[in-house]
């Protein structure tokens, strides 16, 4: 059988089945980070991600923003544990026909990235690659108490997510601010119950939550924050690469969240039963099941 | 300029001169691990190794090996530096067209040897690419006493190897056994002053050492294990991919290492001072002076 048969999360699902890890492993494979115990009040957390020149950027992009990229999606999956970045490692394959100047504003891009957040960019790996190859792993930490899962959802729970969403490809995959910032600022101000980064579409990533916490979910189309780029509903809902957070809160914190009147975090619907699976009510007030798909490798 | 120009080793210096870290990075880029603060006894140990299609491998070659070998390199690493492999991440580029077969056989390479030294398979980034693309970072650790860098040999040492060298790329280079067990031997029991793992060839390897201690070195053709598969002695001392230990003690540990009579280890030259370079002491007595080669990406 073909890998596209069984498909990324079909090949995933069967990798998770067959490692085993120890006790020191809180949470292996199936969350954005790895979550490794560390000390009394910390954990460990441990991520990467891969980037390919004609997937996930094009051969003409600009070198500054394809090393921006690289780094600040990994950094997106430490926002989604509720953690802090510390030091990442880079391996790069590369053409040796490629300009020193070239390596220089990829590598400027990276840097002012992880300068930004304070991240300190500590060795990597150089290989010759016709195609540009940047992979990004990540070591940061967080607090015990302030670990973010996918699977901490409970019914009742209102569904948030922060910025706008769709469109991504038109500039934003390049551009996009990592909410390592507004990751913390939950974390520290209020009883966040769930979260993930929407890197594969909201649907597909909603469905992750849903599927690790055993829930479903309602969400509402007027609420559904379209991007100024988004075409229409169905980008916002299907297309990838937003990095925007996903994350449900109980009603009452939720109420909270909603006094303080910031303006980037959103309520889109609630977390139900699982039985209900995922549905949409539209703006006539009609409901609709949503099949459940995004962007997918294979 | 094209990075060809600059060359490999060229360009991580430039890299180097520009990056900035923070007081709790004990060691940078510019050696087998970045060396990071952790707690009162140990540091942690953090590295990463890309390997592709058509540079690191045959597209021909066992899948098996090939997984096993993408986690063998980043092992090499953390035994070069005298620790413990705890942890990895694994991202893997890979064509949709690949069976399941295939790609359950480079997962079993991986988890065999990952096992064997007691490491965790924590996660990873799945991502379509037409070659197969395999990026391992490795999470370790290391007592602060038992830490070794490229930047401790000292003039009298006498450096040794483990094992053969030359002609890996016959076979050894699939196969070859990570160093861990033999390096952790070595910091428990003996003073060692430097270590490198031999990755770029015999020669290059060395230089590295010589570079950071600041230091010249005397070898003694006679004295290099070449290995079955070796043609003739400069393939012993330029060509890649040995994944054996050099390093380097003062006399007297040379001599307690020596009474051990462990075939393994076996010394090869001694340390001198910076402006002698690096020579060849050849079979017949005469002193050559060598170049300093070995392979590099570009």
């Amino acid at each position: 059988m073909q890998l596209s048969k069984l498909g990324e999360f079909g090949l995933i699902r069967k990798i998770r089945s067959i490692i085993k890890t120890d006790s020191s492993v809180i949470k292996g494979s199936g969350d954005d980070c790895a979550v490794l115990r560390l000390d009394r009040a910390n954990y460990q957390l441990f991520c990467c991600d891969m980037l390919i020149e004609g997937v996930d950027f094009k051969p003409t992009d600009d070198p500054y923003l394809i090393g921006r990229k690289a780094i600040a999606i990994s950094l997106s999956d430490i926002a989604a544990c509720g953690g802090i970045p510390r030091y990442c490692l880079v391996s790069v394959g590369i053409s040796p026909k490629k300009t020193l100047v070239f390596f220089q504003d990829l590598l400027r891009g990276m840097l002012d990235i992880a300068k930004r957040y304070r991240m300190n960019l500590v060795g990597g790996d150089l290989t010759r690659s016709d195609k540009l190859i940047i992979d990004v792993s990540i070591l940061g930490k967080v607090e015990k108490k302030n670990l973010l899962l996918r699977s901490g959802a409970k019914t009742g729970d209102i569904i948030f997510v922060t910025g706008t969403l769709g469109g991504s490809i038109f500039r934003k995959h390049l551009e996009f601010i990592p909410r390592i910032k507004e990751a913390r600022f939950l974390v520290r101000n209020f009883k966040i119950n769930s979260m993930i980064d929407i890197s594969d579409g909201l649907v597909q990533d909603l469905s992750h939550i849903l599927e690790e916490s055993k829930r479903g979910a309602i969400i509402y189309e007027e609420l559904i924050p379209l991007s100024k780029e988004a075409r229409d509903l169905e980008d916002a809902l299907y297309s990838g690469e937003d990095f925007e957070l996903l994350f449900t809160v109980s009603i009452s914190e939720a109420k909270k969240i909603y006094r303080k009147k910031i303006k980037l975090f959103k309520p889109i619907g609630e977390i139900v039963d699982k039985n209900y699976g995922l549905r949409l009510i539209d703006k006539q007030g009609k409901t609709k099941i949503i099949k459940i798909k995004g962007f997918r490798h294979f």
